[in-house]
């Protein structure tokens, strides 16, 4: 049997055009001489497609379209993502097609619901599990987390006979998530004695990123073959030559942050109908990473930087927003906000008299930059990406409708540790200076007022991520950290400031999830919350 | 058998000040000489605790609380909401207390993961039903959503003999859900033959209200007892003498949107910490409608209101802010923009040479004004109070970072036609003008362009507010609403400006639930998304 898998990266709600890619790959699979050509899990709707699922008329549009490529399966069998309505109830299915028509639906069994997941919101598990003869084999097919989990219907499919598991996936990215998926693949190959054929999605949706990486994998829990991640790809592979497979390589964790945040916002770009980005450059580091990875998306010519500097910028910071620019290739302009401030503070002089400058004062200066930036994305088209990082948004050390504003938040999951580590990184990938030395090592400042550094009003950036890493994404309590041998002091005003800060994140763009709990719908806490600890 | 039913509101993750507040009522239910007391769903955590559930301390710290409440169960029964982990598993339980200890956990059956519900994510569904003895009768205890579905645990608490079904609510609001709450548990009552008591929460928590509303009904289905809305009550019923229960009167329709919104924004202003909030008061019927209500909320000297006027403004709508506060007896100042806006124009003056002036000079002022009042709330530790209404919010004719600012958004599930009927019987109420009758009598217009009408972008709203309903809360498609008879080329612009405005909606702040689909975690639709119809 030739088997092609069709790794394509599917737009939500966008029905034609993912009926037409879907065609597009089909069409290569023949070529190819595939028999059978799997394509991702939804993969006629875009995953996930959310409440649009609720929505009767986008259902049925979408089971038009699977009609219309089940019409095109001449010469081959075709399995595509779809969802399936049978009587009431709404599935998950994988729909076989071929000789011009849809042959049976398989309900996904394994809803997840959890993390990023809300599929019980929208579907009815499946229970049954049958096999198909598909050019001489018997293959089982299945949907995702049906194979995440031990036991049915994986167990079942190989005790029937099974010679080929199919898995249809829409298996959203976290860094290093191609190895966890690859040994769980491998496992359940070796368990069940049957080889392993996933087909993942790729492309960014919002807040998720699919990173493909398909794979083949044999009886004995050998890889076969691996489609590269982060691009579209037909892998073909002979099941009864194994040698015919190619292999991708792994990429290392940086390397997967780095091409995850460019087609995040390459297809964020992309696929809302934009056509070049915005961006505040400061002289800092994370407004020159953010500009440096929308030039490696996008190109130098849909990049726009702009720096806004006020008294309190620097020569040096000023000076290095411009060479960063120039580094890029990018279209560069000053507009230096002080005649706004003055402006701003004349009107509220009546109100503020008698009171010290403090944080309005600063939140002032951020807003005005960020209305400067929206100004030029409103007369332009100009999407503005912001440049917070994970470290920042995790503390609210972010000011709302300033710094905060734009469309699309790129380093919104990215610690301000890899804002640094990915930096260099860049830099040595490029073998030339991309992000100016001089803003990797000057020590972190918003300019707010004279004399700032980002260590005046919070912890030391790598004990700051550390404990962020651990009450974030693991959930650790207060205690539990404090016998972990992190600084109590630390953490009880870390842990404060992120619950604290909930009500701007949820007022944050979207950005690039890189990280199982990437302040999105991975973690959903309330704004109106009184618990601490 | 004496019952009382104490409809209490909690905050979520207070664990402390819910345990305080469950034992005044216990105490006091002691005095009233009751056998049995009934909390809401989950009253030791407050509902929804979302995420917090995912965290061990947090459900460990919830355990303890219950221990402690258990400990002062001498005399009478108790019954409360909290969630009770068992092995590896979490329940959204009931818990009966008595004679200072747990004597035992009922399990929620039925978990709602639809509309703004989640309860999938965080639990197990129980599957035991027994019945309990207290004070020589025979109880069934069930939580929430496991009497809205006919069938079991109601009809197997019925069979085994039950004299009295009581329900553990958190049942949110939506305009006259008590009538529709009310109609289901007296067609349960009268099915079963059982007497049914009702427990809901009462509070505002983010987005949510939850009404109280608690109710007694007897065997037949008939009322014997309705708590007020919108309060937190302890309803007192001897149930051998129906004569004993009183019966609060039903609210229309209007008057509960003006409850809910009342309590949505002070709980929402209480429970995170601020005393004051301040509103941008424009002369128009929006801004002035809240001003008027977060002077119910919270009392005149607590509101501040901020005219901003620019060279677009009419002295018509200056008089009417000025007028309003009068009315109110707010604080009142006046804040004009044009150097602002002039010091805005000079900067950007290079980059927009040679354009016409357009949507960027017009939301420029609306940031400004966003500013302004950011700079206030900044310096004074008042809550910003954003105006913009539900209809508005759906086309998306308004401004990111600018009318659409700050921490709560109270009037965005308040449809335009409903702003004005809101208007008229705050008036009527009061007996005297609060919102100025000119301010009512004036066609609406946002005043950032000479000449501007509502009317001039959108289509009129008695009209848009229909195809809203239909399309928004309906779910109706395209062809559905144009053979129901609306105008087709208003429907397809409408739709298509609702779902372009799905990535201002994400940035938008919270505010009271008052429909179905609220835009919140009710209508949960992908930012990237090319599904028009």
């Amino acid at each position: 049997m030739r088997l092609a898998l069709a790794q394509i990266n599917p737009v939500v709600g966008d029905l034609a055009g993912n009926r037409e890619l879907i065609l597009e790959h089909l069409a290569e699979a023949k070529r190819e001489h595939a028999d059978l050509v799997v394509f991702p899990e939804l993969a006629v709707t875009g995953y996930p497609p959310e409440d649009l699922l609720l929505r009767r008329g986008f259902v049925r549009a979408a089971e038009e379209s699977l009609e219309a490529i089940a019409a095109a399966t001449r010469g081959l069998s075709v399995v595509v993502g779809t969802p399936f309505r049978d009587g009431d109830e709404l599935y998950n299915a994988a729909a076989l097609c071929a000789d011009g028509a849809v042959i049976a639906h398989v309900k996904k069994r394994h809803l997840p619901n959890y993390g990023v997941f809300d599929e019980k919101r929208y579907f009815t598990p499946g229970t049954e599990t049958r096999l198909f003869v598909i050019a001489g084999k018997q293959v089982g097919i299945t949907v995702c987390e049906d194979m995440w989990l031990p036991g049915p219907p994986t167990t079942e499919l190989a005790q029937a006979g099974a010679e080929l598991l199919v898995n249809l996936s829409a298996s959203p990215f976290h860094l290093l998530r191609d190895r966890e998926r690859e040994e769980m693949f491998r496992l359940r190959a070796r368990d069940s004695g049957v080889a392993v054929a996933l087909c993942n999605a790729v492309g960014g949706q919002d807040e998720l990123v699919f990173d493909g990486h398909s794979l083949v994998i044999d009886a004995n829990g050998e890889l076969v073959a691996r489609a590269p991640g982060f691009i579209e790809h037909l892998l073909v592979v002979d099941l009864d030559d194994p040698g015919s497979g190619t292999v991708a390589p792994r990429r290392d964790e940086l390397e997967q942050m780095r091409e995850a945040l460019v087609l995040g916002l390459r297809d964020y770009v992309r696929k809302n109908g934009f056509g070049e980005v915005v961006v505040g450059v400061s002289g800092g580091i994370d407004s020159a990473l953010t500009a440096a990875l929308a030039v490696e998306a996008l190109g130098a010519e849909r990049v726009h930087c702009v720096s806004m500097p006020s008294r309190y910028s620097s020569s040096g910071t000023r000076d290095d927003a411009q060479r960063l620019a120039e580094n890029l290739g990018c279209d560069f302009r000053e507009l230096p906000i002080e005649p706004v401030v003055e402006a701003f503070a004349g009107v509220l002089a009546g109100s503020f008299e008698g009171r010290e400058p403090d944080l309005a004062e600063e939140n002032l200066q951020a807003r005005i930059r960020g209305t400067l930036l929206m100004a030029l994305s409103n007369k332009f088209g100009w999407l503005l990406v912001a440049t917070g990082n994970k470290s920042e948004m995790s503390v609210g050390y972010a000011t709302l409708y300033g710094d905060m504003a734009g469309g699309f938040a790129l380093l919104k999951d990215v610690f301000k540790t890899d804002v640094f580590r990915l930096s260099r990184y860049l830099n040595e990938q490029a073998g030339r200076e991309l992000v100016p030395e001089s803003t990797i090592d000057r020590a972190p400042s918003a300019e707010l007022r004279a004399d700032q550094l980002d260590e005046d009003s919070l912890p030391p950036y790598p004990e700051l991520d550390r404990v962020l890493e651990a009450y974030v994404e693991e959930d650790r309590t207060l205690e539990e950290l404090s016998a972990d041998g992190f600084d109590p002091e630390v953490v009880s005003r870390a842990v404060a400031l992120i619950d604290r800060a909930e009500y701007k994140r949820r007022q944050a763009p979207p950005g690039v999830r890189l990280r199982p709990k990437a302040f999105g719908r991975d973690r959903r806490t309330p704004i109106t919350n009184r618990w601490r600890s």
